[in-house]
């Protein structure tokens, strides 16, 4: 098990380290992304070698913050190894070889497992980047535009731009500090929550089109078929935030998803206002949260709707 | 004209006063009803006597803030009038007679014309209610619960849940401490951000079902037929944020949105990432923003598109 450490004894293990990797987790997002760059600069400011690390390709809409900071190979043989908002060795994909070696973690997850020698984590944090700002703060860092608008990226996409309910007084207090240090949020707004793909655009509307509403408007169900994908130009990973549109709507209280899989089975992902989603998912075998849960079955759609509905007006009455 | 007031000063009129009537401007946005009904019930917890009027019905997800506050007639002569968030007497509605007689106005456009006896305008300020919270500060009075839900629905409302470019790092700043003060934001961002009616689920679906794309997706057209309207049950007041959605498409340079007109005219609005939009509109005698103006016009849809999109080409060579 790692050593569990405060944010001040994390600085100073930094302040006295060099030539360090920083790594981020796989299928990186905006928080992980935006902690090891801002970290990187910060570090780099101090003058040490750093260099941020991942697994996998990084999502061209994160381009701004990688432009000058990935390329090319490792010019240096790392010496002390971070790993930034990855709780799980399994996380780190390819770069899992490294889970041991690493010097120090800084995460938000509660669930972190502990694999690094040195853990500082946070769990009440909304986002890994309200702690490295805190860090870079401590350690004496300029925090310049571009780490700004790094943080920035990682505090907004981690609280759904401050609507999400893991969103604090810090997270707030963060994004102040940012704005003040010179962060573009005009911008990063509009990349990170005002864009989406024509593709996407497209599925999203065929979704909309077949929307069906039960239980006086109270259930709404929404069906993604393996047509649609192929209609719109999707992935299956394009799908992802399509749950939450059902629950969207007014006076619906169960908004219910239906993604039809490759081998004919369905998942359906529940999310509720108020209802218990995840005991409503455990009576088919699934689990999750209370606002958001989903389980997996065989059948024609109709059918799934059919005993969807019972089950959700069971527990309505 | 106006006294021009600093927060000190208008903190020091209202201690002074009593019998408080408070006018927000008519169709109540999220700003003007915080505001209002924040000040309203802070005085009230300053031993004053104090009520809000508008001359319009309060739509119904504003509920949390009217239940208490705004019952029964109102059982005092006003002796003190404010009016917030609203910066021309013509914004009163059925209430404007009452222009003449207010005594102070506080406010964040700096359009403000200065009917009030006194005006406090910080056009910096985002919103109303970030004004508000800075006064009842200034006052002593205690910020309940009820006082935050009320502040931050006008600071949230009026910057577009901090994603639009007004945002301010005192925004963000406003927001944090309504979070410490037990303000409900989860289910205000709920209610206030993901949530829309049927109709205009179905509205949205219909127009998106017949986007049209040019200049190789740097210009997309989004239509809005009357048909469409009565199809998804919709009034012509629920469009307003359907012109927002052509820009969002990934390369998509210029948005623009036709809405046809019960006289045939089309009204367009143009939504752009970095082009002037104003100045495309004007030529073809309308106006507006740098990144957001429109024009009416007549002739068929075809004919609208073909000229916009001549203009675009034009603009982007």
């Amino acid at each position: 098990m790692s050593k569990n450490l405060d944010m001040s004894s994390a600085a100073e293990m930094l302040a006295a380290a060099d030539d360090i990797l920083i790594i981020t987790h796989k299928n990186p997002d905006g928080d992980t992304l935006g902690s090891g760059f801002a970290l990187c600069c910060a570090l780099r400011g101090l003058n040490k070698r750093a260099r941020v690390v991942n697994a996998d390709k990084i999502s061209a809409r994160y381009s701004y913050m990688t432009n000058e900071h990935d390329a090319g190979e490792l010019d240096f043989e790392p010496k002390y190894i971070v790993a930034v908002d990855t709780d799980a060795a399994g996380l780190m994909g390819e770069l899992s070889s490294f889970a041991d070696k690493v010097d120090l973690c800084i995460d938000h997850h509660g669930t972190n497992e502990g694999y690094a020698k040195a853990l500082w984590c946070d769990p009440e944090a909304a986002s890994c980047g309200e702690m490295i700002y805190e860090l870079l703060r401590e350690m004496g860092a300029e925090i310049t535009p571009y780490i700004s608008n790094c943080l920035y990226t990682g505090v907004s996409t981690d609280t759904g731009c401050f609507r999400y309910a893991n969103t604090t007084a810090k997270s707030h207090c963060t994004a102040a500090a940012l704005f003040e240090s010179g962060c573009d949020f005009i911008e990063l707004n509009r990349l990170l929550f005002e864009t989406k793909t024509r593709e996407r655009a497209k599925l999203e509307q065929l979704a909309m089109a077949g929307i069906e509403y039960a239980l006086e408007g109270r259930l709404a169900f929404i069906t993604v078929t393996l047509d649609m994908l192929e209609r719109s130009g999707c992935s299956a990973s394009d799908v992802e935030g399509i749950t939450a549109m059902a629950r969207t709507i007014e006076g619906v209280e169960a908004g219910v998803t239906l993604r039809e899989q490759q081998n004919g089975n369905w998942k359906v992902s529940v999310r509720t206002v108020s209802l218990e989603a995840a005991a409503l998912c455990e009576s088919f075998g699934g689990g999750g949260h209370k606002r958001a849960a989903g389980f997996e079955c065989s059948g024609t759609a109709f059918d799934v709707k059919c005993v969807v509905c019972g089950a959700v007006e069971a527990m309505l009455a």
